[in-house]
């Protein structure tokens, strides 16, 4: 074993070497591939499948205030911690396609085909991931949103503003129905952010789905196996899952956290995007203790690709250990 | 938030409830999937392209002395730290398939189309990996074996024993061809599995390839960036990579360790595979120290795929922090 630090640290200068190549036969070079992996995953949870789309991910220069109440440094020396690089920031986006061997679900949307034209189709890409899974959006029977952020719920429409799942039921929580719907609460809303957020989602049930949507409420199923639980603080009804089969189940957490690497790690850091930042951090508190004390699967929709794993306590906080790839169902 | 650890245990009773299900039309059930994603993954080295081909995964039930020395009670609770089911080992295989823009190298081979009869399919998927990331076998230029071990050479033949990479030139590490091509260290070598391991590996080389391969030395780049270096234990010529394409790089460990649930956590556990078990664990330890030193980028061949992340110290051993998944290239 001749390989020191110093070797290795060398390494760049050592392409100067004469590579072998000797009686390689004179062909075309391969091209380098343009595109990634299509990012679908697969899981069994008892009798059901839950196929993992990804919509992509986000990467941008960390805004001020992206965490209330962390300064830039503690970010970046959080971001360094995970290996990540600093003064940016990658959000990922992460919707559920699960076929509980009855009905095809869809757990919340994306970013939409129109969205962040900004990412040059870094997201947006659920409905061509979806297609590469083999789902066709005609085929899913319910759609369940857990919150009207955009990046969840801009996926309902196509780029050219018709239903983008036209034979599915649209389940909304309804806690998040009256007061997104609601104009005295509008009117109420305080900042560009958040009366943008009532907006789009006036233009995503009104213009879009012509209010053709489902309330739900918390303790219910929404779906066969597939349970409503109250997680609020994010938005005023933002809604976890449990989808149950058999004894096997997963928590489907939405945003109790974004991005593990600062929310899970650090659960008393506040997202600039919590709606009410001191009930989203007790919702997150309570959420991953019981993850803990279960050891129950997680998914995550703010988790980087395939979004989901397990929860260990760590310091004063905790860590997301992601599931193995399992390469067959 | 009325989630209590209480109610998500009693999911399972609430699926009695009425789901809403009301006004969704009638239509068959998309059936469930039969195949998992491709499960191929590609990122970038500077110029160059690293696509992970997964050969599948292998899970059987964990072998007395699997761990020569831990008790099965430590490898069990070792496993339970990571969420993995105790009494049970899953081996993950991850051979690349390099493009450096000038030619197209494949570093090790998987368990091949023949292998591992009882695995069902579960690996041996290599070949139609590499197919479905738009890789052709023809087009590979170079293939680098890292050592001798059945589940990285048996891809170099076909189900019809042909070369599997008709066009390409095969470098085998120089110390291993010795070794393994020595009919003296044959005779020596005890035990039914080594007998296997010599016997296998002239079944490739000669019977297959007809010796048509060219030995490579430690130190030297075997392809263009693409270092080999000493990282002896594993078997008496095992051979480790570091990438390296302008300022970015890669260490490509090969077996340094095997799945890193248990020999990252535990860099003194000596895997029943590693021939010379007490160098092995040097070796380890130098690689780990200087991955965490360097904050270098690993790719393990035996991690759960994408099987790449970044090595924190953790105790007295390491942890592998997988890299994020990026869902563009």
């Amino acid at each position: 074993m001749d390989l020191t630090r110093r070797h290795a640290l060398t390494a760049a200068a050592a392409l100067a070497a004469t590579p072998l190549l000797r009686g390689t036969p004179a062909q075309a070079a391969a091209p380098l591939a343009d595109k990634q992996a299509p990012s679908f995953y697969r899981y069994k949870v008892g009798d059901a499948q839950v196929n993992v789309i990804s919509d992509g991910a986000n990467t941008f220069p960390l805004p001020d205030g992206f965490v209330v109440n962390a300064k830039k440094d503690e970010i970046n020396a959080a971001l360094e911690q995970a290996f990540m690089p600093k003064d940016k920031m990658t959000i990922n986006f992460a919707p559920l396609a699960i076929n509980t061997g009855g009905k095809l679900v869809v757990v919340d949307t994306g970013n939409g085909a129109g969205a962040f034209a900004s990412s040059k189709g870094n997201v947006g890409q659920f409905a061509t991931n979806l297609m590469a899974a083999g789902l066709d959006p005609k085929a899913v029977d319910i759609v369940v949103i857990s919150h009207f952020h955009g990046d969840h719920i801009n996926g309902l429409l196509t780029a050219d503003n018709q239903p983008a799942f036209p034979n599915a039921e649209v389940l909304v929580p309804a806690a998040e129905w009256k007061y997104f719907m609601d104009d005295g609460e509008m009117s109420r809303a305080s900042g560009e952010r958040m009366q943008g957020v009532f907006k789009n989602a006036r233009r995503v049930f009104e213009a879009g789905l012509n209010k053709k949507v489902t309330p739900y409420e918390w303790g219910k199923d929404v779906a066969p196996g597939l349970l409503a639980v109250e997680a609020v603080g994010h938005t005023p009804g933002h809604t976890s899952f449990v989808l149950s089969s058999g004894a096997d189940k997963v928590f489907i957490q939405s945003d109790v956290t974004n991005h593990p690497a600062l929310f899970v790690a650090n659960p008393g850091w506040h997202l600039m995007f919590d709606q009410d930042p001191a009930m989203a951090e007790t919702t997150r508190r309570k959420v991953y203790d019981m993850l803990v004390a279960d050891k129950m699967r997680v998914q995550g929709f703010h988790y980087p690709f395939p979004a989901n794993g397990y929860v260990q306590k760590d310091g004063n906080g905790y860590r997301l250990v992601p599931a193995p790839w399992n390469p067959v169902i």
